[in-house]
């Protein structure tokens, strides 16, 4: 029997364009190799902070592409961490948790971001380097920031003048509802810092991110960019471009909503066929993951131990800083039919519901 | 008049093979997008790990591949550094002294580095993390160590348990003269870590850099890869990977040794003609620089300002920590013809020799 997993945050093999990509490199390679084979920009191919700019609406000088978000993330809190404290949503991504060594955390429920706590959190210490938050299809828990607070927090932004990295990498990949605007918009990007990539929307391997930044941060961060790695890997940077260019992101992005949106059905209709009344969970419109909340009382990491055994693998909610009953299930990887036969497994070794 | 950068440590663009790249990428993302395109070994591409532990005699769990050897650099210092110093060459490649916040420092000569000085050093305080130095045609010096210093720098470090970073980006870049043993092959890799890169053998745009270490500090370094950039970006290590299986490596190698050499050549008769009795200059059996040494009380860094008015440019020496007199000439961007005629721009501003 074969595991089953709902760990991965990682796209399945079927939404990866091989074949475009791999013309897609040949071409980027043989039109600019002098430019993509040598040393280039230190804050990216040039082309395509050019591509980013315009579709963002901003100066090419204030885009840095980096390998990776997660790189970009480094880089932001390098430049602005400055020994004060970052705020970060509770649960939130594991991976900067592990980076800050320190933060503070403000509740995340159905509507994002908890912002009452947040104004308490802010007003009962110093200012911190900057919130770091993820208000669309968020990591671990799939939900979405409302508009309204949305607003409230671009609002926040400009009377605090609060520094807020807005981490948009599942933003386009909406299966359904209507595409609310990003902080970045509605604040006007001054305060907010924004930071997305190509890996949910071409390939996560290509390694390229980027993150739109106020131009005095621009000009700090050259230094640290260049002292890290001198330059980006520019050959993915330049595939990327040409995969943009040739047309392919819409119709890309499309097939990988269809595929993953069926598998988001999937794992939905499992859940209500299996754990109906014993367990809750949030109801993504997009992105990779939803958020279970099993019944009081259950460990989700001694559960993990029993899952793995039956077949089936989530990720633990504190390894996010969520409730020891809580789980992220990743809905991106396994097949509808492999959905549907894991939240099976799982649902026959979760207790009987106490309240939930 | 074009400005001629003996500045820029960057190979000529006809150093690049672009055509069997652009067709060793499409196939390697052809082949194996499926590993290539998701999120991979935070270690690295496996079979790039595999074909480089084969080459160097070692298990594949030593070997980690890096978005360059720079970024190789940083996740050793962060492994090892402990706030400990760490002694580097005098002169030495820039940007790890920008990444180091404080270090001692060994001198170099025209045999590499200083081994009475480094035992006194070693002598005079606490045990460093570890000692960082290019012992083959240096970056910036063009020096390389003895085999006589090679041999007994290799015994210090296993007599004193003294971790050695060995950076060798250039060791196959040379033009005449026997191949030297590694450090590394010298003391067996249980202190001495290797450090190298395709920048120089293909093309530094890939950013394919790896590092050999022992299997304890492997260990330690997945986390800090990890939690830096999830995975590097594959796509150039499988192309790297696909050159070196086709058998391209050694054809590519002949033709930079042969385009280089003739540049290096052209720049030390060019030395000797214009500036012969009122400079002194390295060697280089290989690499991409040279070293020169100006009349006493010349300001390097004064004299660049000048040199780029007349239209060439260069390093100046106390970048790299060297004397004020003294500055990094590369020959590896500029075309002979050209650096013919730069020396003679640099020459011109030269004042008369006082006692070189």
């Amino acid at each position: 029997m074969d595991t089953i997993s709902f760990a991965r945050g990682v796209p399945a093999p079927e939404c990866l364009p091989i074949e475009d990509l791999a013309d897609c490199a040949r071409t980027a390679i043989e039109r600019d190799g002098a430019s993509t084979l040598l040393y280039g920009h230190t804050l990216g191919y040039q082309p395509l902070r050019e591509w980013i700019a315009e579709r963002h609406g901003v100066d090419p000088a204030r885009v840095i592409v980096t390998n990776g978000s997660l790189q970009a993330f480094h880089f932001v809190f390098l430049a602005l961490g400055d020994g004060r404290r970052v705020i970060v949503e509770r649960p939130t991504y594991d991976r900067p948790r592990k980076i800050l060594s320190g933060f503070g955390e403000v509740s995340v429920d159905d509507d994002g971001l908890d912002l009452d706590e947040l104004e308490r959190v802010l007003a009962g210490g110093s200012q911190p380097a900057f919130l770091y938050t993820i208000p669309t299809f968020q990591n671990p828990t799939g939900v979405t920031l409302s508009e309204e607070r949305r607003r409230r927090l671009a609002e926040l932004a400009t009377v605090r003048s609060l520094r807020v990295l807005e981490d948009d990498p599942y933003g386009l990949v909406r299966f359904e509802g209507e595409p609310l605007p990003t902080l970045f918009e509605l604040e006007g990007g001054t305060n907010v810092i924004y930071s997305s990539s190509f890996s949910k929307t071409i390939a996560p391997g290509l390694r390229v991110g980027y993150v739109l930044v106020p131009e005095e941060v621009a000009a700090g961060l050259e230094d640290i960019v260049a002292s890290t790695y001198i330059t980006p890997a520019l050959v993915g940077q330049a595939t990327v471009l040409e995969f943009l260019r040739r047309g392919l992101l819409a119709p890309n992005l499309e097939r990988v909503r269809g595929l993953l949106g069926a598998r988001r059905d999937a794992m939905l209709e499992a859940l209500e066929r299996d754990l109906a009344g014993r367990a809750r969970w949030s109801q993504p419109e997009g992105g990779y993951f939803l958020w279970l909340e099993l019944p009081d009382g259950t460990d989700a990491t001694e559960l993990l131990g029993r899952a793995s055994a039956a077949g089936v693998t989530f990720v633990p909610g504190p390894d996010f800083g969520g409730v020891p009953n809580s789980a992220r299930l990743a809905f991106s990887f396994a097949s509808p039919a492999e959905i549907d036969e894991g939240v099976s497994r799982l649902a026959a070794l979760v207790p009987a519901a106490a309240a939930v």
